[in-house]
């Protein structure tokens, strides 16, 4: 099967779960990046520890201090990130960041609302806003035709109960919050897909399946490995194609 | 055609525009309401003109100062309804008002994201929590059978905008933020109707056109009376089969 051969990889949230199995995997790889750009929220905190034990083995693993829902945060981290690429550009940025409270139609209020919105949905946003010279660099120097996740690609971290055509089916989770974030979100992809496509840009959305993460709790499906090692699966058969689409961790599309 | 015959309506943003030509027409119709109550930020100054001139000559039109992007103001507008209501519930609630602004993915900042969020999904989402109890009392009181908007019903104003599906025919207007809040819109009208069936209360999300108002710009197709004529012969064949749906205002399905 063939891996994802993306040089310079940025991931947010990498710090546990799902992010942090994709640091693992890509560092594991049979080709790894040159640059795998891990960020978190407190990379030198009690948090952070995996990761810098990973980073203490594999130098080519650089850890990035970086909230999701702090704006000028992410645009200080893209000027540090910038630096450290030295005229190169960025292939791979995964926004995989992501909350889950368990509110229902009668408890949620206006903060929740604003506040799932904010890491799920308006991060991803400026995130790409703030990364988008270095993934247009790396689609420029690239001598691959179409497009691909190879060359310079967004890959938004979203999920089934984002689906607004399959609500009913899992709707024993109501979960109000993070579902029209990732309503919004999937709008969002598709937009980026739309705009950013012209620049040689790759956008999808991923749902990586029902995981055992603090997220997805222990009752989960699928182990945090399987769910990783299906998305980096995923990643180098996606081409033009699949921009702006939801596809699962099989590859399966998932409609709106 | 048939005409709606909700006894007690509520509609959001009344004072212009769709909102304001709702009220005109449920007015005027051959059964109107015994009471429209027509909510707008400022009932008393110029904003609210073309409601006072109305009100004055339409003893069952009560207007109700109302902004939905402030929460406890919702919860008070709500006892004020309850009040005047004096023990009878609300069949039918419009929330019409939005808001749009032209910025795309290169000019949106986070700002932007979260007004936009809070005036066209969130404010929705507060609007059905505060007037449930209104709602559900009506579709206690009713002695209609299944879901209809003559018995209990909340109507969610989206637009052809918020589908992601059909996102590449209108993506000449990116407008980001209204897009994204709008998918999230429709999310929640899905989540409302599965919710809120149970209760007896159907709930629809519509798109009204594009149409000649301050929003849609005078260039829009269709001119607010043919809009608000289509919206309102939509609204009496809604029921089950609909609930949970986007349909236009020619009752046709949009897919999300
Ligand atoms: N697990 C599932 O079943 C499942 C299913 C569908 C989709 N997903 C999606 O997959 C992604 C990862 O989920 P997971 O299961 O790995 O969740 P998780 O175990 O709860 O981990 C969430 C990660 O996101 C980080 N994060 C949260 N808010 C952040 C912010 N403002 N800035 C930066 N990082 C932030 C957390 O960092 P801290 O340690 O600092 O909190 C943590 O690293 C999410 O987008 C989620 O919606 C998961
Ligand atoms: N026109 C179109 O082509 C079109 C197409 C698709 C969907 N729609 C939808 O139809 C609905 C009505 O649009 P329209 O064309 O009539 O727009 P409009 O002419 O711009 O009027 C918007 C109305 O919403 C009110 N409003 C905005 N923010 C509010 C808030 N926080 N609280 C209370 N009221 C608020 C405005 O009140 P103020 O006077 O106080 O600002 C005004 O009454 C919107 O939901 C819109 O998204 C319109």
């Amino acid at each position: 099967m063939a891996a994802v051969r993306a040089r310079c990889v940025l991931l947010t949230g990498s710090n546990r779960g799902i992010g942090l199995e994709l640091v693992r995997q890509l560092l594991g790889g049979p080709q790894p990046p040159t640059h795998v750009f891990a960020t978190c929220r407190d990379p030198e905190g009690p948090r952070g520890k995996e990761l810098r034990d990973l980073a203490s083995k594999h130098p080519n693993l650089v850890l990035v201090k970086l909230d999701v829902a702090n704006p000028s945060a992410i645009v200080s981290a893209a000027k540090i990130v910038e630096g450290k690429l030295n005229g190169a550009g960025l292939n791979l940025l995964i926004n995989n960041a992501g909350i889950f409270t368990p509110v229902s139609l009668e408890t949620v209020d206006s903060e929740e609302m604003i506040r799932a919105y904010k890491t799920n949905a308006v991060g991803p946003l400026l995130m790409a806003q703030a990364f988008l010279p270095l993934l247009k660099k790396a689609a420029q120097d690239s001598r691959e035709e179409g497009l691909s996740c190879n060359k310079a690609a967004i890959i938004n971290i979203s999920t089934l109960l984002g689906s607004i055509e399959r609500t009913p089916e899992s709707y024993f989770k109501p979960v109000i919050s993070y579902r029209c974030s990732k309503a919004a979100l999937n709008m969002l992809t598709r937009c980026q897909a739309l705009t950013y496509g012209k620049a040689g840009i790759l956008c999808v959305a991923l749902h990586p399946g029902w995981v055992k993460t603090d997220m997805g709790t222990q009752e989960a499906d699928l182990t945090v490995d399987t769910s990783v090692q299906g998305l980096l699966s995923v990643l180098p058969i996606l081409s033009e194609k699949h921009s702006g689409m939801l596809l699962n961790w099989k590859g399966k599309t998932i409609p709106w």
